[in-house]
C-alpha cells in the first residue's frame, strides 16, 4: 500500500525542541537525510522569520506543516486578537513554504486565551471554534493556506482542544467548507485518535481532499503524563501500519510526521532523537 | 427536573478506600445519613462477602451498584477463568442486593488479563469484550442481575477498558439485549464522557430501560495524573448540572453517585471526605 513519495519521513521540530533552536534543527535534519520537517511557531520566532524561511531552502527540506494556529474561544474583549494572530500564523505559514497551517482549536477560554473569565459551558467554546475557523478561512482562501483541523485526545478537552474525534472535526469541514475544495481539512495523529473504534470509517469518510497531514508516534501503557509521555513509534500499543493502511487506502500520500512530546525524548541528544525516528519510521511505521 | 427520591447521594467505596474497611465505610456512611453505597470486589472480598452483605442490611443502605465485573480480553487458556470470576461477582452483586454489576470491560489481552500475549489489535479485544459480555449475560439473566457496561475514557482504552464512548456501550447493548429488557445497560460515569460533543443525544437514545447508574466527580485542570487526580464536584470543569439534567430527562431516577480516585481525597480523613461530597452533592451536583 506504501507509495512512492508517499509517507516519507517529516520531523515536527517540537520532538527535538530542548536540543537546539531551529536553524540547528533544520541543519541536523538534513544531515540525516530527513527531507522534510514541521517547525513550530515559537520556535521559528525564536530565531526570526526571515532565518527561518532561508534554513528551509539551504537545506533543502520540504514542510509537512505548521504548527499552529488555533486557540479561538475566548472573551469578547479577545477577539481581534485572535483573529489577528492566527492570521500572522497563515501569513507565516505561507511565507515558509508550508503545505498547510495546523488547527489546535482550543478549549474553555479560561485556558484558550488565559484571562478570560473562566466558565464550563464547553458547548459555547465549541460554536466560537466553529465561528473562528470560518472566519480565518476567508483570509487563508485568498491566501491560499489549507488550514487542517487537529482533532485532539480527548483528555485535552479542557485546556487544549474541544474537537476531539475525527468525526467532529469532519462534521465541522463539511459544515464550512462543503465543496471540499482542498482550503479545509483535518490532521490526523495517532495518539489522538488510535482509540477511535470507527477511525478507519473517518479516514475513508475524509478522503483525500480532506487529509491534509498525517502525525505519528506511540501511547504507551503506563502513560506518566498527560502532556509530554509520547513513546517513540515501536515503543507503545498503537498498530501504525494498520493506521498508515488506512490512510493510503484513503488516497493521504503525504509525509508521516513524527511528532513526540516526551520528558525522555528531549534528554537525548539530538543525533540520538534523530537517529531513531529514522530507524523506527522504516521497522514500525 | 430533579424529583423526588432521584438523584440522591450515594458513595463508591473507592472513594474512601485507603481510609478504612468496607465495615468502617458503611457504618461512617450510615452515620453522615448518606443513604446508598457502591462497594467494590476487593473491598467487599477483604472483609468477607457475609459480613459485607450484613454490614450493608445493618447500616439501611441500598446500592448503587456493584463494582465490577469485566476484563474480558485475554488469550484462550484463561478464557474459563474469565467466564468464571465474572460469574462469582455476578452472584456477589446478588447476595448483597445490588441493582447492576458494573462492567468494565478491559483493554488489550496483555493488560487486562496479564500473563496473556501482548498484542495491538485493539478490534481484537472488542469483539472479545462483546463475546464475553454475550455469554455473561444469559448467567446473569438467569439471576436477575442487570449488567451496566461503562464506557470509559479513550485514554484508558489499551489498559482498562476498549470501550470508550456512550455510543459504542449503546451499540453493544443494541446488538445483545435488542428486546432492551432491562438486563443490559451503560453506566454513565461524567469523568468518562463529558468531552463528548454528542453527550445529550446519546443519553437521550439510552432511556430509562439503559440508564443503570449515574457516577459523578470532576474534571481537573491540570490533572496530574491519569489514574488517580480525579476532582470533587465543584472543583473542575464538568458542568455537572447539565449533565444530571440531561439524565433527568432521559428517565433516570436513581443515585449520583460519588467515585472519586484521588492521591488527594485519599489523603483525608474518612469524615472529611464524606461531608464534602454531601455538601459539594447538594451545592452544585
Amino acid at each position: 500500500m506504501k507509495r512512492d513519495g508517499a509517507f516519507g519521513l517529516s520531523i515536527n521540530t517540537a520532538t527535538v525542541r530542548r536540543q537546539g533552536d531551529l536553524v540547528a534543527i533544520l541543519a541536523a535534519c538534513a544531515r540525516h537525510g530527513i527531507g522534510a520537517v514541521a517547525p513550530w511557531r515559537d520556535q521559528v520566532a525564536a530565531v526570526g522569520l526571515a532565518r527561518a524561511a532561508r534554513a528551509v531552502r539551504d537545506n533543502g527540506l520540504a514542510l509537512s506543516g505548521y504548527c499552529r494556529g488555533g486557540m479561538f474561544p475566548s472573551d469578547p474583549s479577545r477577539r481581534a486578537e485572535v483573529r489577528d494572530d492566527n492570521r500572522r500564523a497563515v501569513d507565516e505559514a505561507l511565507a515558509l513554504g508550508a503545505p498547510c497551517l495546523v488547527l489546535v482549536v482550543g478549549g474553555l477560554p479560561q485556558f484558550s486565551r488565559p484571562g478570560s473569565p473562566p466558565t464550563r459551558d464547553i458547548a459555547m467554546a465549541r460554536t466560537q471554534v466553529e465561528d473562528g475557523i470560518a472566519e480565518l478561512l476567508d483570509h487563508a482562501r485568498d491566501a491560499g493556506m489549507p488550514l487542517a483541523i487537529e482533532p485532539l485526545h480527548p483528555m485535552y478537552a479542557a485546556d487544549r482542544s474541544c474537537v476531539n474525534s475525527l468525526a467532529q472535526a469532519l462534521d465541522l469541514c463539511d459544515r464550512l467548507d462543503p465543496a471540499r475544495g482542498g482550503a479545509l481539512g483535518v490532521a490526523v495523529d495517532v495518539y489522538h485518535v488510535w482509540w477511535d473504534p470507527d477511525l478507519q470509517a473517518r479516514i475513508a469518510r475524509a478522503g483525500q481532499e480532506r487529509l491534509l497531514a498525517f502525525h505519528i508516534c506511540d501511547w504507551l501503557v503506563p502513560t506518566a503524563d498527560l502532556l509530554d509521555d509520547r513513546g517513540m513509534m515501536g515503543d507503545g500499543v498503537i498498530d501504525l501500519p494498520c493506521i498508515r493502511g488506512w490512510m493510503a487506502e484513503a488516497g493521504f500520500a503525504g509525509h508521516s510526521e513524527v511528532e513526540i512530546f516526551s520528558k525522555r525524548w528531549w534528554s537525548h541528544p539530538m543525533e540520538v532523537v534523530l537517529a531513531t525516528c529514522i530507524d523506527r519510521h522504516r521497522a514500525v511505521a
